[in-house]
């Protein structure tokens, strides 16, 4: 039976994590909230039903006669049910703990360009992101990318076990959206993360999602979490 | 056997989350981190000791020979293990996602005051903090209230479950620090969010609480996460 991601349409986004996961997987799905021509008020509408289990915002997958909101918790789930994570306690654990962390770097990069609030343009708070963009490019960005370097150090070619984990598929995606809005940052600091840098090549390869990141279901970067302002990227 | 857990010390922060249902659940555990008269560095010592699954952050649970990070992860481990939470699936994954919106919540009440960045001082931006926090108390404080709210409609007294799950006590301590941070605003936005006030009182009377409560095991707010500033908050 196929299972149903509500997202905004036309942004990769949180979703992007979930779709990673849905493909790599091999999961059949409907992408429900890019069946309307780019329409947010289908998503809206969705949201908004009535339900025991609703979310505070989009993604959720409908999966199973369950809604599952939260990016994380959708990925928990589908590692538990689906085999993309290792099935004892303690690599569950690990798994969900290394995607909260990569979900705590996401939420930062949304932070850099929003650092007054996610309401406002980002042209109404363009000077408070110059001041926010160079602590997150001096100090968070490296630290973080320096973690999984430690991780990787650890563990060998990906982050949990012996194969490729969801949480795997969400630091592509990290890196991905970091190369794109902060290419000369990222330039600089991918010198001392070599073993990042291998990971992201490795799951861009992986033979069940080649397809489809060179499809046009994968979305580009533009308007979402990641954004390439120039004037907030440096060395 | 008991818990070693390790957080900052003299802050509630978000180990907080963490001690509330090691003490609702009566599970025993070492505070790690506070039996060094509050030195920090003990804490940053032990963070940065080679170890297979190592956090970013505090904080962390040793249990069962795992190192566990995340405070919604640890949560999730407490819930299954020692029946925090609804064992069967829907009802597990709907109290994580509780859990990591309140979550969401924690970080966004955290960037009110350091919109820049976590490793500047307040002082240092004080004005966009002055922004950020207009935003926060008028927008996103009252839509999230105003999702819980709208579970508790439809779920009657508690989040999850006919009894009590580690969500509730963790809505339970969002509220807290909410009317620590935004006194003013909190009293206004009460009015439209009566079932989650209904719920905060709920679990101060649990008995497996109380003790904790009023002993000095429990931290007062500061310098943590929730502070209060009189200059950001409003009616």
């Amino acid at each position: 039976m196929s299972y149903d991601l509500w997202y905004w349409p036309d942004i990769p986004g949180r979703g992007e994590f979930v779709r990673l996961a849905l493909e790599a997987g091999q999961i059949p799905y409907r992408d429900r909230g890019r069946e309307g021509d780019g329409d947010f008020s289908r998503v809206a509408a969705d949201l908004d039903l009535p339900r025991d289990t609703p979310s505070f915002a989009p993604p959720y997958l409908i999966a199973d006669g369950m809604v599952i909101g939260q990016t994380a918790n959708i990925l928990l789930f589908l590692g538990e049910k689906h085999g993309l994570a290792p099935a004892d306690t303690a690599g569950r654990l690990w798994v969900n703990q290394l995607q909260l962390t990569i979900a705590d770097v996401v939420t930062e990069a949304h932070n850099v360009h929003h650092p007054i609030g996610p309401s406002l343009y980002y042209e109404d708070q363009q000077a408070e992101a110059a001041r926010a963009a160079k602590v997150f490019r001096e100090e968070r960005l490296p630290a973080f990318l320096a973690y999984f370097e430690r991780v990787l150090a650890r563990h060998g070619s990906w982050l949990a076990g012996p194969g490729w984990s969801y949480a795997d598929l969400s630091l592509f995606q990290l890196v991905e959206g970091l190369r794109f809005a902060f290419p000369k940052r990222m330039a600089s600091v991918a010198r001392d993360t070599p073993r990042v840098l291998t990971l992201h090549e490795a799951v861009a390869k992986l033979p069940a999602l080649r397809p489809y990141l060179s499809s046009d279901r994968r979305l580009p970067f533009g308007e979402g979490i990641f954004r390439h302002y120039p004037e907030l990227d440096a060395h």
